[in-house]
């Protein structure tokens, strides 16, 4: 199943794709695509009904962040061994964690606004783990039951903001549109393995990125059953997994994004974002 | 005014405190001590109530933390020049910034649990500032006027996690009862200048931390000026400062929480918390 939202920001109606391809209103049936509508119960209701019985969306509406209200936005840091190469870091022994600002997070087609002064904003195609049930201390090879689903996520990141500006990565991680999740959130059943997908980024129809989560250094199971150790995962949080080799940090020199640009990636089974850079509207 | 949220875990409802330092029930009058509750308008509206003619919560209550549905637990590292030095850190040119997961929140005077292996359990007095107005690129001379009210925080950090468990604080920061926030919310009316307050944290009845928000290295206002020039900070998102020297960190040798320690702390004008340290409950 897949599960939209859909409308304007801040008002974003709940919606699933039907065969078609066309949204389907889901506002009759959930609140939103949210924390307690993410429980297996719920989704397994959801996949019960008939979509062509629920009213269609108007064409071409746009497409919100596919989870509203979510509670902790983490992000792992060099999650891909080759990335981590290619932006000089050593392998990591252990999930590096931080998170991303909840006020950053934007539909999937969303523009991506450069911050104020900002030099080098950068892309990263990732995968993104949406949880379904609240997880503590779960061990890895259970740990996948606490997951609704998947989607695709950009941690656009601000290099000077995350590197130069004093410790700790939030900084570069979290600005207004720094977030964009979706298309749509893929329910698990429906993704299978994610350890299987291809993922792909290109910036003006050039290739930026491509890589698999076959290569990811922590696999999705392991990350929820470690960041679980840590802290409590509520439904509707998010983990944004890491990016495969290809930002514009590691290029030689690197390149950043400026107004105009378009950004295009996307991950098997979890479809396709795309985004034109905005120079800051200051 | 003094805002609080009383009940059960999750189940809290909204309150004040009235003249004789009653609970006043204000579930007739908002839905929670949280984001849209915490405008200038509603705040105004309150404050115009009678609080006699609110119904009294029962005698004994539970407070739970005293703003409900927090969206970003920010978190700001060595904002006191004397504690920098007593970490061995430098005084940073530039707020350092992390987070909390929001689902470490408890009340003031709830439990704090030892996670499961924690041999360095710390805890760390601050002054938190809560968000009530929408905060993008604010300047710091109208920075305060973003500000909702202020509240005690006990930022309980896990060192090991924090700091040899693979970079970006955040994994020692997050685990469940690391952040007791009460008893309650004061409005920023009634705290006038908050770099005027005195702040000390027991253990056991022995003093650890004394200090003074006047010894900030960033103020307050400064403080979500700049946080507002990297994110955007929702009503309702929490920013919590620093802490004064004296945490077991800085002992010689270190000193951590064990279970039966008992921690009280307080801060001028916002009230005092109390927490018995349980041990990992597995």
């Amino acid at each position: 199943m897949k599960l939209v939202r859909f409308g304007a920001p801040g008002e974003e109606r709940p919606g699933l794709i039907d065969a078609h391809g066309a949204i389907r209103d889901l506002s009759g049936e959930i609140p939103d695509v949210s924390g307690p509508c993410l429980s297996a119960k719920s989704l397994t209701r959801l996949a019960t009904l008939d979509p062509e019985s629920l009213p269609k969306a108007p064409d071409g509406v746009r497409l919100g962040p596919c989870i509203g209200d979510v509670g902790h936005f983490i992000a792992v840091g060099l999650n891909y061994a080759d990335h981590a190469a290619e932006t000089g870091a050593a392998i990591p022994a252990e999930p590096i964690l931080f998170s991303k600002a909840p006020s950053c997070i934007v539909g999937a087609n969303d523009a991506i606004e450069l911050p104020k002064g900002s030099q080098k904003t950068d892309w990263e195609a990732e995968l993104a783990i949406v949880i379904g049930r609240r997880a503590s201390y779960v061990a890895a090879n259970e740990a996948l039951d606490y997951v609704a689903g998947y989607c695709v996520c950009n941690d656009v990141s601000e290099r000077e903001f995350q590197m130069e500006r004093g410790g700790q990565w939030m900084k570069g991680k979290s600005a207004p549109t720094f977030g964009p999740l979706g298309p749509w959130l893929v329910t698990a059943d429906e993704v299978g393995d994610p350890q299987e997908l291809g993922i792909f980024l290109d910036v003006n129809g050039e290739r930026m990125q491509t890589g698999s989560t076959r290569t990811m250094i922590f696999s999705c199971a392991q990350l929820v059953s470690y960041i679980s150790h840590f802290m409590i995962l509520e439904p509707g949080d998010v983990i944004t997994t890491g990016t495969p080799p290809g930002v514009g940090l590691g290029m030689k020199p690197p390149r950043y994004l400026k107004a105009g640009d378009v950004v295009r990636l996307g991950i098997e089974k979890l479809g396709e974002q795309q985004q034109v850079v905005r120079a800051f509207p200051g």
